[in-house]
Order: structure tokens, then sequence, then C-alpha cells
């Protein structure tokens, strides 16, 4: 007899044939008892025919009208999900995020959630109804509809379950939970039990897209046990918990990686206070997100800058760059597009040394040579040629015993 | 500078090129001055789409659930129709039937508006913008989405023009006003300028389906100058006026005519009190509406008493008729269902004599034998064998002069 928050997306609710398959998922966990809230999105394709609607009538849409045509998406979905639910004799009400007071700022296409009533819900739980609400939308205090933005509805479905103090959050998507790795990288990759909302933050900016980061921010501040699970199959998904690591918390919980990035280094430098800003600024004054930056001194009083960017923003990058190295007499500008960032990522490394060197010299022995590398409490990242990505990812998933799970904190690998 | 509340059905916003037609209007009036409002339906085919795939999920569809479903349906409309005024540089803003808290009961899918809160709408007006709102929708006490039934649309714009006292409430469709016969039938007719509600009323509920006569009761009831009016075109379509007929109104405002009926006759029944209930008591029981109800009295102490239903009653009055024939011991009961009505519109005929002899000798010159007459202030119906439908609607139209709009109620035609 738990209260159980669930969420499916676009793909988890893509036909009437899908939408019945969650029917009985949900009418399924009803009759074991629980108490159960629904949160879906858009049936998929929905909000990508309705966003062309809205470009062929006006290029410039505006933000406010484009936030009341995507609504109806997931309005169409809760009243077709209660339908079905209708049909198994199980009692549901839908409600759109306007009805639930799912209440945002005004900032349309990507608001945020500031507060949420839960009198109405609690009063249709208290009832034995399922309630199904839409994702992705609420409304603000003048009571204009706004939407969330991407992953919109994994947000939704964490603040109802964090307003319901709900004793799970479910998230179904078309993978069956975290891996260790990528499996189509790594076939041994194994799916994770759990994992902490930090380490998830982690996988997740590193490009392991299972959930979105806001959710799992979300998720970590109001402590709500969040869990990854397939819509298709029945497995018991990965739990992404806010609780401090035990002892038998693996040391690494899994390898991410990303080959958006691209790499930059301006040489010969004066090695002088300052002069991080006064390369960085311009980049970010034109709207670019750095990454990693690492900074080498050199042994001629002029000093080496390299960081990274996205692959999109890398001939702007380039061209700024190039400026400010004239401005500064910089030595040379360099670059490169063909470049991929592995990562290992756990809690575990926090209290146990060794773990750099096992990376580094994993990768070694495999000839793989590291370009950057960049270190936080519970990640190391090293950037090194595109070509190598896999085989580093495969490497590293082996050299961490990730593909049986039984290298644990307390018995450490290798310790360098 | 008037206010004006305008109405687009789904026809006339069936494409993103029908809703730039429709902002090109509504902007047009706007810059003339104009302060606007725009109540429009779902795009055509929308709401079949939507009831479909609510068939599909479940074929007793929970009718709380349609309406949140169907009610995407405008809310997509008011979006694009909002969007294409922006992009016209209209300043404009949309508003779902619960965000300007069209308040209705809670009988989902055929709902009565309550109150309208006009506070909204009128701040947006004092802007300079115009109010795009959604038809057929609205919400009862408990914020759940309502929807108004057939020609809610209609409904909306008259409530919003009545809520707002607005100058004038054009309603636009597919044909370009009120025409004193059906111009299939009677190549001759002509649109008329203005008409009474009360005629109105006569002529929709004798199947002239330019308006929903819900629509039009209410015009009547908050006083309401409505325009019935085309999309299409650029003429001034046909004023529904609540005013009192002045002298030089027409006598007849127009031939209506209704071939959905069949007769029912219950002959050699006691001529007694309260036989009309013992007839007409079952038949109502079985939710069936009785149309035209005319009794006649025999020479031999009994009666007979003939009466109309909808064509698609007639096999079940029939069988209930004839059980009532043995209760009550009547002769015989005797029915038709190849039958029509024909029927002569206008308040003139209150003040002058000789109408019914007019409409009575005209069919007669042409053959049609009248099967049945039923009269009121402002309308006299026949019943005719359906074939001659057709000719009697000619026949009429030309015997009152209608095609020329000439005689008015200070000329009498031929007073019988």
């Amino acid at each position: 007899m738990a209260l159980i928050v669930e969420k499916y997306g676009g793909t988890s609710v893509g036909d009437v044939e899908r939408i019945n398959a969650v029917a009985d998922k949900v009418a399924g966990a009803r009759a074991e008892g629980h108490e159960m809230v629904v949160v879906v999105s858009a049936m998929s394709g929905e909000t990508n025919r309705l966003t062309e609607l809205a470009a062929e009538v006006n290029p410039e849409v505006p933000a406010r009208e484009l936030d009341v045509l995507l609504a109806t998406g997931e309005q169409v979905t809760i009243a077709l999900l209660t339908m079905a639910l209708h049909r198994r004799g199980c009692d549901a009400r839908s409600y759109t995020g306007g009805q639930v007071h799912i209440r945002t700022d005004a900032v349309h296409g990507r608001a945020r959630i500031l507060d949420i009533e839960d009198a109405r819900v609690r009063h249709d739980l208290c009832q034995g109804r399922v309630v199904v609400v839409a994702g992705f939308q609420g409304v603000d205090e003048a009571q204009n509809i706004t939407t969330l933005g991407r992953g919109g509805s994994d947000t939704t479905a964490v603040a109802m379950a964090a307003a319901l103090k709900a004793d799970e959050c479910r998230i179904y998507t078309d993978v069956d939970g975290v891996y260790t790795a990528d499996p189509r990288i790594v076939p041994e990759a194994r799916r994770l039990d759990s994992i902490t909302v930090e380490e998830m933050l982690e996988m997740a900016s590193l490009g392991t897209k299972v959930l979105q980061i806001r959710s799992v921010e979300f998720a970590g501040k109001y402590r709500v046990p969040l869990r990854v699970l397939s819509s298709f199959g029945s497995g018991p998904g990965t739990l992404i918990t806010f609780e401090e690591p035990l002892m038998e918390q693996p040391m690494i919980s899994g390898i991410a990686y990303n080959r958006d990035e691209a790499k930059l280094t301006i040489r010969g430098i004066p090695d002088e206070p300052g002069i991080a800003y006064r390369i960085l600024g311009p980049i970010s004054d034109a709207h670019i997100n750095v990454d990693m930056i690492v900074q080498n001194v050199g042994a001629d009083g002029t000093t080496d800058l390299t960081f990274t960017v996205h692959r999109n923003d890398y001939p702007q990058s380039l061209s700024i760059l190039k400026q400010t190295a004239e401005v500064l007499s910089a030595r040379d500008v360099v670059g490169a597009d063909d470049i991929a960032k592995v990562s290992i990522v756990g809690v575990g490394m926090r209290s146990h040394a060794g773990i750099a060197t096992t990376m580094f010299r994993s990768l070694a022995e495999e000839g793989i040579n590291i370009q950057m590398i960049s270190t936080s409490e519970i990640k190391i990242s090293v950037v090194v040629d595109d070509k190598y990505m896999e085989l580093g990812v495969r490497t590293l998933h082996k050299a961490f015993g990730l593909e049986n799970g039984t290298k644990h904190g307390d018995t450490p690998p290798s310790a360098g």
C-alpha cells in the first residue's frame, strides 16, 4: 500500500495500443492496493505536429500562444488514458496542469514549477481514484498556460511526488534502467540496481540520456525516491537514491562519454592573474558554454589554456579566441573537434585512492593518449581522440570490474 | 468604434489558409478601431478525429473525459488564430473557456452556461488587444472541463456578447445569411436583411439550419443583436433583431420545410376529457418528441387524433400507439412516413387577416392536398405528401411575393 507517482513518456503512450498497455499496468498496481498518480506526456509525434502547424501560421511563434497550443498534446493523452482506465473498471480522473494548480513562473516554454496544490489529488486518492495528470504544463499566477520545456513531464512527476510525499516516483522510459556504460558500446554493461543522485547528475550531464538533469536535481532537492524503468518490460529498473553512500557502495558506478565537444587551446600567453577571465570572458559573452578548462604553466613565464565547448559552437569559439590571441600577443591558437570525453563516475572514489591511476594506466595499456584531464569529487574525465572513444569506454568498464558488479568500495581494484 | 463579438465555425478555420483569412478579417476590423472578441470552433474534422480516438479506447466513453479530450480542439484553434494575428502586428491573447471563467452546470457534453466573468476580457480590450476565446467549452463549479454540445460555439459567442454588452454578435458560417426559402428549392429565394428572433426560432426549428436554436434563444433572452454572415464573402448577412415588428415589416419572412417527420392517427376514440393525455403520455414516456398535434371531433361521439414524430421514431411510436388503441378500444391506427411539413413564418401575420386563406388557396391551385394544419401566432404549418414538398415551397414563395421583397405588411397580397 504505497503512494506511487508514475510517469509515461511520449513513446509509451504513442498509440491506442500502448495507451492500453499503460492502463493495464496502472490498473494492475491499483488493484494491488497502491494509490496511483500517473503523469503522461503528449503522444509521440504530436508535439512536433503542433510545432510545425504553429511555424506555418507564424514563423516567429509568440511564446504564450505556443504554450496554449502544445498543452493540448498532454490533454489528449490524459483523457484517453483515463478512458482506458474506466474501461478496466478502474475509477480515474484526468487533470490538466492548471486544474491541479501546478503553478509556475511566467517564462513561457521553459517555466519552473513554484508550487503544487495537492488537495484535489488527495481527495481523489481518498475516493480510491487513479489521478491522471498532464505533464510538461502548468499555469502562471494569472492562469496563463505555461510549459516546462524539455523533459518537463519528468519534472512534473517528481514535483507531484514531492508535493504528495509519495513513496516512489517511477519514470517509465524506453530503457530499462541506468547502465554501467552504454550497452551499444559495452555489451557487458550491467543495469545498476541503484545510483545516487549525485552520480546520476554526473552521468546525465556526460551524455547518458536517461533522465533530464532537471528532474534529477529536483528529486535530490526534495528527496524523492526516483526509479527509472522500462514501460515495455517488467524489470525493477534503477532506483536513484539520495542516501549517503554505504560501505558496500561500488567505487565506480559507471562509465560515461560525450562526443559532442570540441577543444580549443591558446598557447604562449603571459602567466599572470586574470588571464583566464580575459580569455574566457569573450566566449561566455557570446553565450557559449564552456565545459572543461585546463591550464598548464610553462617554463618560460608563459602558459597554455585549453577548454572544451559544444561542437556546434566550435567555429565561432575559434574565431573569438583568435581575436583574443592577437590582443594578448599569444603565440598561437589550435583546436580540434575530433575529440571525445570519457568519464568514470562514482561516489566511492571520494574515499579511495588510486582510482585515477587505474584509469590512466588501463588507457595507456591500450595505447590511448590522454589529451586533457579534469576531475571532480565523484568524477574523472579525460579527453581522448574521437576514434578511441568506444575502446576507452570498454577498457575502463573492464578495468573497474563493472561487468560483474562485485568490486566494491571495500575491495578496491589495484590501488595505484 | 463598436465592441464586436465574432464567431467562426469549424469550416471557417479548417486549415492554415482559412485561419489566415479569418486573421485578415479580424485584424482589419481592429484596424478600423473596433474592439474585437473572436470565438472559434475546432478545425473541421478535428472533433470527429478525437471522438473516433476515444471510441477506440473505450466504446462507452466516460462523459467527463470526452469533454477533456474534445476541448483540445478549440484550444488548438485559439492558439493558431492568435499567432496569425500577431503576425499581422495585431496584439491578441487566447483564452480557453476555463480561463475566461465560462462557468456552466456539470452536465458533460451538453452543459449550459451559467455565468461569464468579463473582467479579464475587458482588461485586454482596454489594452487594445484582440481577445480570442475557445467556443463550445466551459468549466463547472469544481473547474472540471465541460462542453456545450451541438452549436456550442454559437452559444459561447452570444453569451460573451451578452456579458460584454457587445454592440453586435456576428456568426460567420458557410451561408451568407437567412433566406426567404431554401435556395436549392427556390432559385428566386432572397437573403433577408433582418429577421426577428421569434421568426428565426420558427425558421430554425422548421429546418432552416443556419443557427442553432439555442443560441438564438439566448440572443433573444439577453437582447444581443445577432448577425449571420458568410466567412468567405463580404456581404452584410442577416441581422436577427429583437425589436418589435415595424409597420414596414414584411408580412411573411420566409418559407420553411421539414421532411424528417412521420404522422400517426388513432381513430374512433371516445371524445372525453384526458383522452389526449392517455394517447400521448405513453409516447413521451418513451422519450419521443411529438411535434404537431391535431384533434378532430367526429359525429358519432368519437374523435380522431393525429400527431407527428421524428421519422426515426415512427416504428416505435406506431407500436406504442397500437397498444394504446387496444386499451382504449379505438377503431384503428394509421400512419405514414412519406410526409413533409411546409410552413410560412412571419411576425406580420399577427396583424393581418387572410394569410392562411392565401396559403391554402395557392396550394389547392397546384393540386396539393393538405393533410394536417397547425398554426401559431407567427407561423402556419401544413403537412403534405412528401413528393409535393418542393412544389409547395416554391408555390408559397411566389404567392407571398418573397422573390422581390416588395410586399410588406402595409400592402397585403390578396387578403382572402
